[in-house]
């Protein structure tokens, strides 16, 4: 497995202090197609960070407004049969206005549904996927890059981001994108570099959400218009760093929830400097 | 009326202690088909009591999830034509699968269509009933229990719980079930037994979505496998324990739902041995 | 353009101080048919200010159900085909039961399939039309009042209030209708009556949905049974005047919803007679 040699922390702490900041300049404008239960953490993680989120998905409209978007982001949680019609024809119509699209595979291995949901859009080719371990592994083989079932539990995770490091890999490299597992550890690779990211906070996991907000949060730095796997890599840093900092507030996980909100508000590039660990 | 006997304060309060510690430990996967208001609330409720929350509803991969949930709970808030045949669909694998599932029949009594959907869904026999005092009176009706209409006030209750006490216990025996009514008092009855809880805070009643996440809460202490009444009144003592500390902190219902959330994921046997009150 | 006149900055705040306290002792029920962004944090602004939301949209009970609400908000946010058609079903039975219903124009410029909603909506004659500038311009221009494109960024705002004034007052004297477009100053208009208010916070914007919220508050105040006008001020400036009060309390806008919230709970006369602010 190819490491990410020369890539050292302090270089991506400068990076994403500086992406952090183009994010607040540029607001990039992100089309969320994401599940009901995201949507309010989804559009305020976006909105501190300085983009501006847009839940835009009906066929109707979603090609016609895709084309003004930075970039798309669309999520299989509480997934429909018309909510997958809406993703297939935004997806589709990102890719003929080359407006660069994040999947994040939600539930991928826990059903039917989900799984041949997911392999349509595959055929779509997002720049980035961001998932659990499972979920990584679940696509990987929906990919026909491994037997291994990545079934979950329920929609969480049931593996460590460790066992995922050669898939994501194959995978980054079979779909020419960024794949991104999140867990105790971040794994971030384009299928030649591979970067472990080791902030963040258990507390995470006891907000809902909060991965759906990390993959809308993704998708402001991807609508930068730098090369995917250095946003990606810049937010996943980014978000950890301030799971980090809201992690020293909380006394549970809804005083978590709102120091985090305000920790994304506020966090700039001396945070990161100070705080990035890469394992 | 037959009361609740030998069931002492005391040993409710343990029982509630035990059942905290045991969802902690288990981690039920509940499976939720629930109103769009509640969303974000139900699954934080959730994810702050230990549980694993999964919001799947599509017909198309519902009766596959649900054979791995702990329990089903399902909300007939923000009603709608698809949702209805959700709902069906998923009650009746739950009840194929042998997976308890809780009912919170918002809005009965408020429309013909949540009533008809209402009484549909009560012949799949749900393990308990979570509603206002209005709403177990509509449901009472609904099986022709009572000729009472139970209307409420928009979907707020019109009525105290101790005026639905007696149709309480008749709806539940009729239904084989535990139905648990609440409100300034709640109780909880399983035709046989009934307990009254004093706990809790007016301040419940300023945050929406409290009571969705209420039976949320139930369908994690259900998917424990202990006795439905038992784990419906453990998990209504344990949720207005919470109330009463998050009280004590809050400024208004925003703070409020913060430090309620905190209290559920912080909540031990002994606040519920300090605190409990059972009238 | 003509002004306010005599309608003097201690009048507003008196008034306004009135209507406060007539929504927590009337507790007007209102429905709603909002996005699914907004439902969260809607329902919990009405319920702070001790109005009773509720969120019923299906075009089976919409109908039956309006007969008994104080007033009807609807929200194109998230929209939908089925959405849409509920949207229509539900104004109809508004008017037809009399019962005052407001408009929020979410997304209005930005897609074919929103103008059209809209267009469709203007029919059904609302009581209050209430967006940002870019919403109330592209409404204008749907109304045949103006050739300006009124093109959002987004789902926000790329003008000023100040941009909007006299179309504000030619939409309202067409629709013989309340126009309010919020921002840094917030416009209220008739058509005859013009009134700006100053008060309010730039992390409002940084809220997802606190708009959509305010839409619901000015609800609130309609139900009250008092001139759509006066109402739709008095929410206007409530709401902002809380605004002000979370912002001295907030560290970034996850703290300031929090405080938010709280504050519209606690807000009284003597916050909005010390506090008010008319331009």
């Amino acid at each position: 497995m190819e490491e990410t040699g020369k890539t050292t922390r302090d270089e991506i702490a400068a990076q994403t202090g500086l992406l952090i900041a183009a994010v607040r300049d540029a607001r990039p404008l992100v089309q969320m197609i994401t599940n009901y239960v995201s949507m309010d953490i989804a559009a305020n993680v976006l909105l501190a960070a300085g983009a501006a989120p847009a839940m835009v998905f009906a066929p109707e409209e979603s090609p016609e407004f895709v084309r003004r978007a930075s970039a798309l982001v669309v999520n299989t949680g509480t997934l429909s049969a018309p909510g997958a019609q809406a993703m297939e024809v935004a997806t589709i119509a990102a890719r003929t206005h080359g407006v660069p699209w994040v999947l994040d595979p939600v539930g991928a291995g826990a059903t039917k549904f989900r799984d041949d949901t997911i392999c349509k859009l595959l055929r779509h080719r997002p720049a980035v996927i961001r998932g659990n371990a499972s979920e990584i592994m679940a696509v990987a083989r929906l990919a026909g890059l491994t037997q291994e079932a990545g079934a979950p539990r329920g929609v969480d995770s049931a593996h460590e981001t460790s066992q995922v490091e050669g898939l994501a890999q194959k995978l980054a490299r079979h779909g020419l994108c960024t794949v991104a597992a999140t867990g105790d550890v971040d794994i971030v690779t384009d299928g030649r570099r591979l970067v472990r990211l080791a902030n963040g906070s258990p507390l995470m996991t006891k907000v809902t959400a909060l991965g759906c907000g990390l993959t809308g949060y993704v998708g402001a730095f991807v609508g930068l218009g730098v090369d995917p796997f250095t946003a990606t890599l810049s937010a996943l840093a980014a978000y950890a760093v301030a799971g980090d900092m809201a992690a020293e507030q909380a006394k549970g996980p809804a005083s978590f929830r709102t120091a985090f909100i305000d920790a994304l508000y506020t966090l700039d590039a001396s945070d990161i400097a100070t705080r990035l660990r890469v394992a």
